[in-house]
């Protein structure tokens, strides 16, 4: 974005990479209360992106069903330099026990089956980057 | 969001000085392709979100018109400490030159009156924010 960067555009395999390089990354989709973008921690399993949302939550009524966004990115203060990806795809929550106590393992959580709460699955069908140089 | 973390709603005034205290943000908004999030260097004026983007691009399209979303974050990486705001309204192009430049002169970027760039401007209708505290 930058006027002194240089940006370079990233192909899907290294967007999926640099997104399970990292734990934190943005959710947006459109809700009642219009679009909305919220934080969340993330891990990238079999080229999904998931994360834990509660059973009550805006985000889990807008990651239930419906093509959401998903953004992460490691970028410095002034986005001369760094990377963001966009994966853009359906997203639907995970119903099978053994795969969220296994999602719960990577995101460093404990899971209780008595907890109220949910993982969201986001199968991306639009996967885009860009990396951003120095002159 | 994490279990191990406090959670405290934030006021809208609390929010919008958030918001002015970082460079760096991320734009949400519904276009042609689906959800679209991405990272953008800000400032607030007025109460208002403004950032740069270029003539021809996608970000310029969703931000031409209509209502997006805009969130900055400071958080560490497990979400265990740090805040996130979300401002939610709409959208329209900057199209006074002395303003644009003021903008400009915000970003820490020079302008100059040949550049194919636009300014976008988010009104925040909606202004909500949550402080994430270690317990």
């Amino acid at each position: 974005m930058s006027t002194w960067s240089r940006v370079e555009k990233l192909e899907p395999a290294e967007c999926l990479t640099l997104l399970s390089s990292v734990r934190l990354g943005r959710v947006g989709w459109s809700g009642p209360d219009g679009q909305q973008v919220i934080p969340v921690n993330h891990t990238v399993l079999d080229g999904k992106v998931m994360f834990r949302t509660n059973l009550y939550s805006a985000l889990a009524d807008g990651t239930r069903e419906g093509v959401v966004a998903f953004e992460a990115d490691e970028l410095d203060d002034r986005m001369q330099s760094g990377w963001s990806v966009l994966a853009v795809g359906p997203s639907e929550h995970v119903e099978d026990r053994d795969e969220m106590r296994d999602v719960f393992r990577r995101l460093g959580e404990p899971w209780a089956p008595g907890d109220r709460t949910l993982i969201a699955r986001i199968t991306p069908e639009q996967l885009t980057g860009r990396r951003f140089l120095r002159r």
